[in-house]
């Protein structure tokens, strides 16, 4: 595998793109002006974590929820589902296998059959039960980091022994790029005590990482050649930017012969994550008897309603899904131009899928825990990369999925507390 | 304990409450016309399990899913959250907290603290993640059976080794009343081996037994004495019939000191199984220590909708609650009518809480399995009793939470396949 077989987390935003993007800024992907977006109006309607969990001074950037209103054939659905009386229980996918399959073929080429899609409540249920199926409790899991806290506590509930591979980081003091690290991962696997499961995120959080097809290839392998079970997390892949291709990763464990099972869910392309819906699906025969082995009780932790506005997403959500990445892509690019301009110190890495943005504080001089300081002090809450694992320490994560004039204000709110933008 | 301290399964369904509720036949407890409840109609609206496992010709009469169109303020409620884009994440019970303690205070007098409720995704995940934390996995939990099918699955789950212990059935040839067998209880929990958790279906599910005050002081006497875990699933308690005392079993255990929690929902009552949305309440500071160590992403696996929707419910929907426990009597007493005049040989026990008609066919002359013969000869499809654990083959359990008039065509078509009722 050389270099060049992989250009992890290309950078997404062209000049193009940007202005392209500079015409949605009036507007969000459902066509609701931006102003309507506005953090206090939203915190006047909206229930969920982002908007209960700090008081009405802080400028909530931190959980993976899009401020960007409910896509109206999800909605539509929605209420549809709801007029029907049609809150009774699930036992299978039913028409979320065919809408994602249809998705997954034509966004992806990945052809999924129907029998290889079991349902579950959300993709952090979906690892916790394939880990469950996949592996003796008490064995030891692997991930790359940092990356998405919950993971330590899903491993942590089975319970799995967690071991990090911290990813490797390209051009860390400029404009960092991460990538999976394969010989630390072979290393791991080979290691005397070995690995049972490695649990990959695809793309990965935070920091927006596509893996390479080539990377996934060399993953597979060695899961193959080790005997290691990979979970694959896919819940952001359907927010991929523009012009980045994505890999599931089903394909090419199936091809190698590793023994894998992909979770996924609309819950992020579409701001769905309190429906309460996901997929586990088997990348192979030998996967799919596994899966087979889920609780029966599995399928019937799925909400109807969540079930409906996955099948909503993937089969209708698609132009919404694309104005959304366009408005990240936009967001993204803005974002970077005020780093650049206002955050001295401060490293970004760019996202090539989703809307999380990975944030190096270790050198803009607010010490130890940079979230805390903006927490506190510039009253915008981020995620600590503290929590991501090993690597994520002075680092915070910002949620691009809002109005630009918001990620403007956390600029604005955060450079007020740097010592480099201070006058001296 | 002397047979007068309690009355078991009194039949709710006096001369007067048929009488009233024979002017309600017309409308659901929504106000919606019983005609547009037909079967043939509401296949062509819903899409959950009761719709879609049986084919077109099959009456479903056997998950416990009502027919009823939603209430009115959950539909309102719902379809102002989907308006809001209100579907991120959840991590505590919220407003639902005081939503449910504000019923359980007024309809039974039970004081829950809100610092005492946890939220999760429906009452089964409510039962596993209990045991999870209560006690070590490979125990020995028992029940009082025949009971909820999905009990022993979920006890497969965790794993716990199942000890049934079979219900009272007073009168079981002519007008059967199911108790707790309490000397079996206590037989059990002095075994050598013991017991290390107790699953409680209060009311119990099939037989819409309502214990009594004193049975449940008995029970959590005994749970003291031998340390036993009690997870009390009330889940069908809001559907209590009217001149019933439905006893929460949390205050009864806490005044014990029996260690238990509760796992409820509004999901029964209101029809919002799909939903997904529970709490786990415990009885007093010591079982809350133990669900203070639930998984951390327990409430976030709930939905934000099934909370909102469950909020309504229990502050909003209980008028529209009082019109479908109405109903359920009449259908209750209709259905009564029905078996004594044209199901010659079968023995119906009466439920004092719920939609649930648990029925003896043992000496109805369908043979061993009477399940499969009203479903494959007269195409209605009910519960297999035999999957309800000991006590339960022979019986069959159907659904009454519907327009009257199906419970007539049920009836007719069971009837037409009886021995006992076709001309010699």
């Amino acid at each position: 595998m050389s270099a060049g077989d992989c250009s992890p987390n290309t950078p997404a935003s062209s000049g193009a793109v940007r202005t392209d993007a500079s015409a949605l800024t009036e507007v969000d992907p459902s066509g609701i002006p931006f102003a309507q977006l506005d953090p206090a109006l939203l915190r006047a309607q909206r229930t969920s974590i982002k908007w209960t969990r700090f008081p009405a001074d802080v400028l909530p950037l931190f959980v993976a929820e899009m401020d960007f209103t409910l896509a109206p054939e999800i909605r539509d659905t929605l209420v549809a589902r709801i007029e029907a009386s049609d809150t009774g229980y699930l036992d299978s996918p039913g028409p979320l296998a065919d809408a994602f399959a249809g998705f997954a073929r034509d966004r992806w080429g990945w052809e999924v059959p129907g029998a290889y899609v079991h349902l579950a409540t959300d993709v952090a249920t979906g690892v916790v039960e394939s880990l469950r199926v996949g592996r003796p409790a008490g064995g030891r899991v692997a991930l790359a980091t940092p990356t998405y806290p919950s993971f330590f506590e899903m491993f942590e509930e089975v319970p799995f022994e967690v071991v990090e591979i911290p990813l490797t980081i390209i051009d860390p003091d400029h404009a960092p790029q991460a990538r999976l690290d394969l010989v630390a991962i072979e290393r791991a696997f080979a290691s005397p005590q070995g690995i049972d499961a490695f649990v990959l995120c695809n793309p990965h959080n935070p920091h927006g990482l596509v893996h390479s097809a080539a990377d996934l290839t060399r993953l597979a392998q060695l899961a193959a050649q080790y005997d290691v079970f990979v979970i694959s997390d896919e819940i952001h892949a359907p927010l991929t930017h523009a012009g980045v291709t994505f890999t599931p990763f089903a394909p090419i464990a199936a091809a190698a012969g590793a023994l894998s099972v992909t979770t996924t869910s609309a819950s992020k392309g579409w701001n769905l994550a309190g429906a309460k819906c996901s997929v586990i699906i088997a990348a192979d025969e030998a996967a799919n008897r596994l899966l087979l082995q889920l609780p029966p009780e599995t399928p019937v932790r799925a909400s109807i309603l969540g079930l409906h506005a996955g099948v909503a997403a993937f089969a209708k959500g698609r132009e919404w899904l694309d104005r959304a990445i366009a408005q990240i892509e936009a967001n993204d690019a803005l974002f970077a131009e005020l780093v650049e301009a206002k955050l001295p110190g401060v490293r970004y890495t760019r996202p090539a899928a989703g809307y999380l943005a990975w944030l190096d504080f270790s050198a803009a001089g607010l010490g130890e825990n940079p979230h805390e300081r903006i927490l506190t002090d510039a009253k915008v809450a981020l995620n600590d990369g503290a929590a991501f694992g090993e690597g994520g320490a002075g680092h915070v994560r910002l949620n691009l999925a809002c109005a630009p004039a918001t990620i403007i204000e956390a600029v604005d709110r955060i450079a007020a507390i740097l010592p480099g933008a201070r006058p001296a």
